[in-house]
């Protein structure tokens, strides 16, 4: 770390692990909804991979992230298929899962963030497709369903605290702090920003 | 057919019969919901290219089929007016329609795999571009017009038809057999399926 | 303007003037459907830069027009934000914004067409170019805010205006007209069939 990086390369595990998540709430928002295995597994992957498709075409890129991870893909597919046929043990899981697609819209706003400023973007559009990326996937979802996506209504903070973990990273990035610590602060001010906003009940407006 | 060909070249009538069947069933689907000419020229070609258009932005294909071909635009737009101004004569095809969108969507997953394995993809990716192809477009009409997407829905194979027709194809394909009789068994596997399925009263569960 | 120029240069405060309005209309829809700052904020950017985006797509542009103008996006900004804090000025102003919108689209369509014919592209394609950077955003808009997009009911001329002006700018360019009347009239085109369907009552047929 003696040299300071511009490319942030998140471990693989919590890269993987955000997405997982992602499918995973996509997949019991279509078991809810009283979807076939079709639409879970549509559903799954628009909500983990949705993000990051949006962000890779707005960006150009060469390597959308969603063609470029087959193993991620068939963990994704046995998750959607497990989550269809077994969503008793998963709809149990309810509040923990709350948490964990927390924690995953964090990754996916660092994920987004990182990978603009990897691209040299202004600070502008790093916020932008940090909360892009985090936020998409299941506006995506929702909108792919014929709903109005939730996010658009008066709520707890989420993409709010999305915005404001993308900012933290693009403040410090740009500010030459090594990306690390960088890639930190962003997942630490979503949870909190999100932990607040639910414990104080903060909402935005509508 | 001495030696084995990467790049299965179909037919261009019978890729333009796919599509022209596609727009068809589009713009049949904008009459239904009153839509008015526009509304059912999009419904049309979001049926006959969506699926394509979306297939061809993941691979970063540097030509969108949608917008190399020219002439298949003209008679895709002569159909949409024509189902317009004389729905009459549609309406009462609809059981020949329903045969020849089953055939349609059969060409659009051999469409969407094949050209997915020229673009030397993994088999995962092969099958899912087959799939995304085949459906999507009908998902994006759907979506588009603000209902969920019918496929999603517990129904006779549709989506499953199109995906047991690409996994034929990716089968065969990376055995090494000459693409063309592996393009047979796609059509065939999603017809069969399909015609069993309704037989059969197989349904997806929700 | 001795020799005939291939692309035309709107001037920047014209390009610059039909994005705010979009973004204006947008952010308005979203405070009429009751969405949060977040979803008044995404309905005005979807409207503004959406069809653009679509279009930038299809083309397989380098350059897609909502990354490469930070400084619009900050102004798009600020007008979400005006518009859901201060939301009574502009609903008091609703007749002129509907003549803005008629305007703003009437610079999109020329903003597509134009972009398209520097692209090369055949007339088909310069004419559905035009209409898609047109009328796109606001359909994007309204299915992804779930419900089907105003402009496939039958109404006053809309996307048939932007069709009309589209058209004219393509007769004029490849006619070899120098692009700046060729603009003109483009304009002049949608605003004299949108006022003409509105004052006579043209209606599209469902």
């Amino acid at each position: 770390m003696g040299q300071a990086s511009t490319v942030l390369t998140v471990p693989v595990v919590i890269d993987y692990a955000s997405v997982v998540v992602g499918v995973l709430t996509g997949a019991l928002f279509g078991c809810r909804r009283r979807l076939d295995v079709v639409g879970v597994t549509v559903a799954g992957f628009l909500t983990g991979f949705g993000g990051g498709i949006v962000r890779d075409l707005l960006l150009g890129a060469q390597d959308v992230y969603f063609m470029s991870h087959p193993d991620l893909i068939w963990v994704s597919l046995a998750i959607c298929l497990l989550t269809f046929y077994f969503r008793g043990i998963f709809l149990d899981l309810n509040k923990s899962i709350l948490l964990a697609d927390t924690l995953s819209v964090a990754l996916f706003a660092l994920a987004g963030s990182s990978k603009a400023f990897a691209y040299g973007l202004d600070p502008l559009y790093v916020v932008i497709m940090g909360v892009i990326t985090a936020v998409g996937g299941g506006a995506l979802r929702d909108s792919f369903a014929g709903i109005m996506p939730a996010i658009f209504r008066g709520s707890n903070y989420y993409a709010m605290a999305c915005l404001g973990g993308s900012c933290a990273f693009a403040l410090l990035a740009f500010a030459g702090v090594n990306l690390v610590p960088a890639g930190f602060a962003c997942v630490f001010v979503v949870l909190m920003l999100r932990y607040l906003s639910i414990r104080f009940d903060w909402r935005t407006r509508e």
